[in-house]
């Protein structure tokens, strides 16, 4: 056990658990684990550091989820091989995607039922590329020009106008923050909130916000959920300030928060002066079935609901364009300090996505995507059907992934298993906890994403899960 | 005085004249102070508040720096007219620049040398539209979806290439990360080199910076400068960790820093583990005298250099593409804390670029705005040469503006109110100063930029001056 002789600081920055993650990292990068070494069980782990199991299988957790280590069912945690693990500077780019998809492909998988990820194949790429270059002429070199910090007053227009129409936000331009993507507008509101917040998140969550925030040193509550969403009790006995709530459709659990919810949130909101809900809307564009839920921004009289959205799922990952609308008291306290940061987007970029909504195009793209998105969500539905004796279905109607929970107490390891033996990637909801609950040898409950692959790769992705999990 | 009883916090974060600058802008803005209005003395100010004159003397100064009250030699600081001054969410655009165009016209205002701009006149926009079309075909649409959290490989490959051919920089692709203009990057930054941050930085300076890192609640601690730039006598004494340094172009002073100094800087780096010097190399592509310097970052053998650049000046401002080098101990930081953080530009634009450099245009375009800048340049110091007798002239050489310190002690808003009746704009050196030194009313320097400004312009701002300063 020397190896694990962790000094750990409870005055740090960090969580413990975070502590013992990046110190077992560590260890196995720099090989002083061995391929197919055995980790200390969690209970002698958690007695030798004098921290509570919890905290080690969170770190446990969090080195699974990144492929450090593998949980082996009844054995223990083994660690994997590290070779080719620690490139320096962790390169993403395209020769890492192609390793990737090779190290999938050799390990197997063949159908990623990924939640991550979007079809960008019914793009119209002939039209944002008739207005790039229509914007390119000589006439507007205007927009080679600095512009707003809080990006470019049309764009925010026709943000505003569709945000009105589409979700019921109501709101200025003024009002509106554009920025490079929603990480960088969450730096953003660090800023605007200060440094001393407790956030309170949903438990299973958006684990990207929940690094960022973590990044911030902001303290992290994690609240249950019941099938309304966020509790409203664990709200109030949280002593957060702020909420980061998805009330539209819950990532990844697809819950959707019902009115009443909503007000007591809003309520809660209204009895602190420091207090916010920051609602990600990051999804709503796609709903198959009833009528679009209005944004939580929607039913605010008081000035509480920070709301954020992006065009990363709705266009492209890769055009970096998200935006803020900050309720009137944040926005003056933006005014005062960060209304000198330049805008992170170009204004060529911001003068093309305004074009696009503008002129219909967006609107049209989103009614083909749903079309596209219904399709393939319901040949999944339709596949799972003779799967309902083994298996809860939840999340459907909206959103671009599903959730399926074991009735037969299977947990997800043996579900992602199974699925991987088969050439099929499946995802264990313990990859979106975090805190205190469901790690992946309790959690009975797996996601699948079906945006990106072909109907026939769903069709033969089904084929094989039902051949593993059983068709009931 | 009764307005400017100001609940001063000493144990605020923010500095005390802050707190006295925002409550009179706050006042201003509310109209509690009308049109015309007196502000009380800095001493009997300074008195009321029991807080030292220099305090008083900086927040007016930064008040007259954004336009809320103005000084009259001799009778003291009154309030400027209030209307407009406040718009909700302060807008930025395209109209408000019209607006202030049309505001600088209204009081006069022709010919604006202002060190701020750039010349896009000869921008290639063809070439620029050309490589965005050939970019934007379906073969390209992996550009669409998310990249290298720091930036595209290729881009950075390029980067890397060009930094070390033309600022002698000493990097792997891997050390860059690539983000959306210098204040994010700067954002970046303080996640990476943490919150309790002690930074020095030359006075005058950007105040950009100055006002980012003040948003981060750094302690800034501002550094004398001699002829060499930034004194290391001054920096050792000032208990800093960071500095922030601009070694090949000081802006806005015009000073290069010699080998010896920079010797000087690098050692007190050495000698500390958290100390690091942060080189902004924001104009170094335009030169017109003698051999280009190479970067500090060249001479840097300890890794405690973070050199920073950007392409607001030498393409434009509105792409916003920045780029910093991390040395590998950062590197290994930001890794494990900003790693996740998504990269905050286009990868359209990421490959535009790329290609714009890769191919040939950035250098050949860099060639033609050199010999532009220089017939300014060239243009501008030979019409001030009548004027050698009134005022000695610095900063030439390099860059894209010029000092002209009065030799018979004018003050500089004498000579910029001289100037502003004539219709010319020139710059106060106080406008950049940060800390406790030069006040407009004992600078006797002005600023002058020739980027944007035609050759007929220059040449009638010249006689415009020469008529209200005096030829000498």
């Amino acid at each position: 056990m020397n190896d694990l002789t962790i000094a750990l600081r409870h005055d740090a920055g960090k969580h413990l658990y975070e502590q013992i993650y990046l110190h077992i990292k560590q260890e196995i990068r720099e090989g002083k684990f061995l391929q197919g070494e055995r980790l200390p069980s969690v209970r002698s782990l958690a007695e030798f550091l004098q921290v509570s199991r919890s905290t080690v299988e969170l770190a446990y957790g969090q080195l699974l989820s990144e492929g450090y280590i593998e949980a082996r069912p009844y054995r223990g945690h083994f660690v994997c091989q590290a070779e080719g693990l620690f490139n320096l500077g962790e390169e993403k780019d395209v020769r890492e995607i192609w390793r990737e998809t090779e190290k999938k492909e050799k390990r197997g998988i063949v159908y990623d039922f990924s939640p991550n990820t979007i079809d960008m194949s019914a793009f119209p790429y002939a039209t944002w590329k008739k207005i790039t270059k229509n914007i390119l002429v000589d006439a507007n070199s205007d927009i080679f020009i600095s512009g707003s910090p809080k990006g470019d007053y049309a764009l925010r227009e026709t943000i505003a106008h569709y945000l009105h129409n589409s979700r019921g936000v109501n709101c200025l331009p003024e009002q509106i923050i554009v920025g490079a993507g929603n990480d960088y507008l969450l730096m953003l509101l660090e800023k605007i909130l200060g440094r001393h917040v407790k956030i309170a998140m949903e438990n299973p969550t958006y684990r990207r916000a929940y690094r960022i925030f973590d990044s911030f040193a902001y303290r992290i509550c994690s609240i249950a959920m019941d099938d309304s969403g966020m509790s409203a009790r664990g709200l109030y006995e949280s002593g957060a300030d702020v909420a980061y709530v998805m009330p539209s459709h819950q990532y990844p659990t697809g819950i959707v928060m019902p009115i009443g919810r909503r007000m007591e949130l809003l309520k809660w909101a209204g009895e602190g002066e420091g207090r916010y809900l920051i609602e990600d809307d990051y999804d709503s564009e796609f709903r198959f079935k009833g009528k679009p839920v209005p944004s939580l921004q929607a039913s605010d009289r008081a000035g509480k609901v920070i709301y954020i959205g992006t065009f990363s799922k709705s266009i492209a990952p890769a055009i970096r364009i998200g935006y803020m609308v900050l309720p009137l008291p944040l926005l003056q306290i933006h005014e005062e300090r960060c209304s000198f940061y330049s805008n992170t987007v170009s204004r060529i970029d911001q003068r093309i996505l305004n074009e696009f909504i503008g002129k219909g195009h967006f609107e049209r793209h989103l009614n083909r995507m749903r079309k596209i998105y219904r399709e393939k969500h319901d040949l999944l539905l339709n596949g799972l059907k003779g799967m309902e004796k083994n298996f809860v279905i939840s999340g459907a109607d909206a959103g671009l992934h599903i959730l399926l929970q074991d009735r037969s107490g299977r947990k997800e390891w043996e579900l992602t298993k199974a699925a991987a033996d088969a050439g099929v990637r499946v995802y264990g909801l313990s990859e979106f906890c975090v805190g205190e609950i469901a790690p992946q040898w309790k959690a009975d409950t797996v996601i699948m994403g079906y945006a990106s692959l072909e109907k026939e790769q769903i069709a033969e992705g089904l084929r094989r899960l039902r051949d593993v999990w059983g068709a009931g």
